[in-house]
């Protein structure tokens, strides 16, 4: 990139924050000049926070969510309501979910979808994990909460096709079409989702 | 924000990035979700970048461009043209032009543009610096490069005003003003055209 001749640390700056998803080179550069101007204390406070990162995040061993300590507090609250499920794709639907504040249950994060196009079956995300789940406790509901997409779609009937011939029991809902087809839960604004929620049907 | 009990790791690093321009709460989210999964090795990359910066950008006492030394490398390249002078309002703007790779003169960054509404007036930004360097130096072109906005217009012709009557023989000239290259005439708006329309030359 031409211009840069006399500034390094703004250059180096900029190619680093253009590596990051949603930055391209005109908000990597308008955002490296706006850092260049804070003052040193909060500019080692956004440092320290990157860096605080590695080694402070693990998944929860249960429900496969983040977290920064193991089982999760989600996982480990008695004051959840240990008897619901709710089944998502990535870490941040269980974010989402939570900040509608409505939902009291507990969580599983499969960590993708089926697609059998890239090589991801059953065995690529965390359905064994939760079919072991469904059969050590005392869960009366799972709600497929993954996204309204082709790939999210095939992966709750996979899923309700799987569970319901283990005669366990458990009703299987799903969010009710409010969400946009296509759109992805994480976009999600809270009160279309809380409404999806509130408005789940059996699958 | 809800939804961050069992996360005060992410929840840090949403709250910083929510703070930078640009980045709303749910890019901030998303950023963050990406960065917990980064490899160490990166995340230190960007924080030691990042804490990199206190101390090490200055103004240049010349030009007032951003620099790490000082002068700055344009105001004490003698391969440049010392006899032009390109005023802008900001350190990016010297960036904007600098990467077309044609301007081979030298800078003056104003810190900002004549706004009488928000108290900034002639003696608020950098113009006094800019007519001593006119008198000391054997400038022969001035190019005002404010913004075609209203503010940088009025700050043009204050500027044009100003050293006319000083008598030096300085050219003073403006950017062009017209359809942006690659842009659609039913996309570009009502002042624009008009102004190309008015302005158009013999083809």
């Amino acid at each position: 990139m031409k211009g840069f001749q006399n500034l390094p640390t703004i250059e180096n700056l900029i190619t680093e924050l253009n590596r990051l998803p949603g930055i391209g080179p005109k908000s990597a550069t308008a955002l490296a000049y706006h850092l260049v101007h804070l003052p040193a204390e909060r500019l080692n406070r956004l440092a320290e926070t990157i860096s605080a990162i590695p080694g402070k995040i693990l998944n929860c061993s249960i429900c496969g969510n983040l977290t920064e300590e193991n089982p999760c507090r989600i996982c480990s609250d008695p004051g959840r309501d240990h008897t619901m499920i709710c089944v998502v794709e990535k870490p941040m639907d269980v974010l989402s979910i939570e900040r509608t504040g409505i939902y009291r249950g507990l969580y599983h994060v499969l960590g993708g979808v089926l697609s059998p196009l890239d090589g991801i079956g059953p065995a690529q995300i965390r359905i064994r994990e939760l079919l072991e789940r469904l059969k050590s406790a005392e869960v009366k509901e799972i709600i497929l909460a993954t996204n309204p997409s082709i790939e999210g779609e095939a992966t709750a009937s996979y899923l309700c096709d799987t569970i319901a011939p283990l005669d366990l029991g458990i009703t299987v809902t799903r969010f009710s079409r409010g969400l946009p087809v296509g759109g992805e839960l994480t976009y999600t604004d809270t009160e279309t989702l809380s409404l999806a929620l509130q408005s789940r049907k059996p699958f």
